[in-house]
């Protein structure tokens, strides 16, 4: 699914909630120990519940890695399971030299069929190039996360009045192919999320935070928001661990419905 | 193996190398593609050919990611075809928000068998964290690395007069558990890596860039050495593709042993 695609998606669904799927064993509904594949198993009926209130899905790469092969079998699995009327974003947080870089896209890109993967700004332009070498798919680089640990290098002042963050939405705006740049910001800090809109006008900005974390769908919506949204709010524990029942996905089906509710007056 | 013991096996092998099992299907003897699992094959006779020259293997993971789950089948492998009497690498540069870092950390640490993984320091201290609570166990962080995007981030000016980099190193030095903190600083920038060994005296450097991209050993040593040593030089591609035919495993150890006796100097 290309950007274009996504945006007609956000419309006819009036939702621009993305799904985390951070699939945890220790917390999904015991009865589902008995199959052959417990996570798989919890994502396809969390994806059957709730594939009308989303227009995304994003799956954090390490819920899948931690159990080694079958991880990793369990997560190409739920990519497929997705399909192709979701956006599918792989929470990887990738980013190395050009040609290992190159590998990770191969990796979610061809190996894989997802349509974004979050890389991290650190090691700079050559090692984010190569996701950006894709037509219709997309890198989406951490700017401002929504976690404690944002405040140790993200906001540094540089000696040019910027923040570190803001910086690095300015020169990877400069990128060839940066057409098929996003931005990670966390909704907890909304007073930055403006900023960052100023620096990158028109980017979808993938934004963690909203509820559990304490940031607010209308500060996001208010500072973010571009012309076509601009915007994939994701909610991952409060959605799929909404229920530990028999109709656990029921619950997270609610969950996701109450978000969309409050995204319906955006419209 | 832990640092202790690290160090002892660099004064016996009066080696400080790591070798890089960087494999390439593409790039690998064609004999060996006639295997199940060639990159197995290949990984198999080069530690056989280098183990007496190298204290460590750094397997990025990048390599294996792209191939999927046989892929992971074939990093796992290497791992545990690596043994115990050489310290091992995951260069995997990951970094999240804390629960997720931490099932990083138990893929690394638990499922596979690894002494140390790479982390990218953008997202903070509780990113990294979970991977220094682990006994016996290292975080390699990136501070300064080899490639050209290295001047997009990394050497910003912040406004207290300090390069991000040495920022980076500064702030992870007073963290909980630093000293199972090792650094990745490029051998293709020794001014710096001065700076980085004044700041953090004590720690490991891993550091890739020594030949093929220009690095010169004699300035990583002059720069960089501890009374321990305190360098693990990378050597990934010049080593494992010396040779293409029969005999590749020898000409990956003759590259192995000619970087050792040029080492061989500094004890």
């Amino acid at each position: 699914m290309n950007v274009d695609q996504l945006i007609k998606e956000i419309y006819n669904k009036k939702s621009f909630l993305a799904v985390g799927l951070d699939t945890d064993l220790a917390k999904i509904p015991a009865f589902l120990l008995e199959y052959d594949d417990p996570a798989f198993e919890f994502n396809k009926r969390i994806i059957d519940a709730t594939r009308d209130f989303c227009v995304a899905y994003k799956v954090n790469t390490a819920f899948y890695e931690d159990k080694g092969v079958d991880g990793w079998e369990t997560l190409l699995r739920t990519e497929a399971y997705i399909g192709n009327n979701h956006f599918k974003i792989a929470d990887a947080k990738r980013g190395d030299i050009g040609n290992t870089s190159d590998r990770y896209a191969q990796a979610f890109f061809t190996e894989a069929n997802f349509d974004a993967v979050t890389v991290a700004p650190y090691m700079g332009y050559d090692s984010i190039a190569p996701f950006l070498a894709y037509e219709n798919k997309y890198a989406i680089m951490l700017a401002l996360t929504s976690n404690p640990g944002a405040d140790d290098f993200q906001l540094q002042k540089l000696d040019n009045g910027k923040y570190l963050f803001e910086q690095v939405v300015e020169t990877s705006s400069q990128w060839k192919n940066s057409e098929r740049l996003m931005y990670v910001t966390g909704a907890t800090r909304p007073e930055y999320l403006q900023a960052i809109r100023k620096i990158s006008p028109d980017s979808f900005f993938l934004v963690p935070g909203v509820g559990a974390q304490g940031g607010s769908m209308e500060d996001v919506v208010k500072h973010g928001r571009t012309a076509n949204i601009g915007l994939l709010i994701n909610a991952s524990r409060s959605i799929i661990y909404a229920g530990n029942g028999e109709n656990f996905a029921g619950k997270a089906a609610e969950e996701a419905k109450k978000i969309v509710d409050e995204m319906s007056i955006y419209f």
